[in-house]
């Protein structure tokens, strides 16, 4: 049985971008589990009507169906218990729930507003009135209006990276001395940034860019048929 | 052999404010070690100079001494391994590092800057000096300056909570099923306010609030002795 996952493509199918697609890239990566990562845009909701709903990730391990990044990962740890753990220890579910929403009420704001004019450019024609409509309906402005300039929104990223900074002057990874979801998670949005945009989100000589990189360099798989606009992202 | 542990205390004895002696009480608490909370004030270095630094929580433990919230805690997990874990299931270190990182970058700020007037004044008088001194350097200006009017400050805090309350709608406690080290450190803050101030928090169907009375129920003891300027903290 092959595993497959639908993933968010712009214009250019080889670029890939969907920070929740991210994440399964690498716990694929990391569960060292060979997927084919089907090219899927906004508008082929019909391409995943399968799953009964609209959104990707979307899952297919054989006859199973999983769509949600998160419970995608909770599958994939099930399924495949003599793998790599994504949650180390076991007590690392809650962990990783915590690091979720971190990311998601604090660090993939200043991320989007920074990058949304270049994500918006690189999206398919077919996609950009569906993109700019369900996404201007979310904000409450136009996306013009919820662009931030590289020199507001860059310090907002690099302060709200702080907590994850400060852990890692202790332990190497965000799940601690082994990645995992956790980290997975934490990595993606540099992907969502790098796949459509160049913007140095990070300074040079910032531990977490040393922890990006490590994780770049450690799974190379996770990245396998996309294309980036730089050598690494962060 | 008797536990005992220096704890910061305003110019009223049973005031004790400081977040980081918080973390200790609950997690004595939480280990159902019983342990005596001997008054310290800013200004006492001396009776706490056989600990090798001049800030509490020191915990003493028969011959053994250990300076610094998070290694007492470490230590308490290591001498008692029978009693509740701190860390649950042997990961929650990473997990408990990670929320400690997060408290103290984004969390504490606001609420010290909503409660700083009234801390002041609570302070003893021989502490005023020092505390107005080494606060304002730390700062960059003065008490005053630094302070937030409540419709400033509140929202900010209630922002602040978001990644914990979200995290709320999936599970009891930040450490999981069972409160923990990550529970006790994001609770203490709602202590340091209590123990001074009386202005509210969070809102009345706030999970996070829900969350807090659920760990000032459980664990009475760890504010044996102390007066809190309302009934429940939050």
């Amino acid at each position: 049985m092959s595993i497959r996952f639908h993933d968010l493509a712009a214009a250019d199918p080889a670029v890939r971008f969907s920070p929740f697609c991210w994440r399964i890239r690498f716990a694929l990566a990391h569960k060292e589990l060979a997927a084919e990562a089907v090219c899927w845009r906004f508008t082929d909701k019909d391409a995943i009507a399968f799953s009964g709903q609209g959104k990707v990730p979307v899952l297919q391990d054989g006859d199973t169906v999983v769509s949600d990044s998160w419970d995608i990962a909770l599958y994939l740890e099930k399924a495949y218990p003599d793998r790599p753990t994504l949650f180390p220890e076991g007590s690392g579910i809650a962990h990783a729930r915590f690091v979720r929403n971190w990311v998601e009420a604090t660090v993939q704001l200043p991320i989007l507003q920074l990058v949304i004019p270049e994500l918006f450019e690189a999206l398919h024609e077919r996609d950009k009135a569906y993109f700019r409509e369900s996404r201007e309906a979310r904000f409450g402005c136009s996306l013009e209006d919820f662009a931030l300039p590289a020199e507001k929104a860059v310090p907002r990223i690099r302060n709200a990276f702080t907590p994850l900074r400060l852990t890692l002057t202790d332990q190497p990874f965000l799940s601690g001395e082994t990645p995992g979801l956790a980290d997975f998670i934490a990595v993606a949005p540099f992907y969502w940034a790098a796949a459509v945009s160049s913007s140095a989100l990070l300074e040079q000589d910032d531990p977490v860019r040393s922890w990006v990189l490590r994780l770049h360099e450690r799974y190379p798989a996770a990245r396998e048929g996309c294309r980036l606009t730089s050598a690494q992202p962060g």
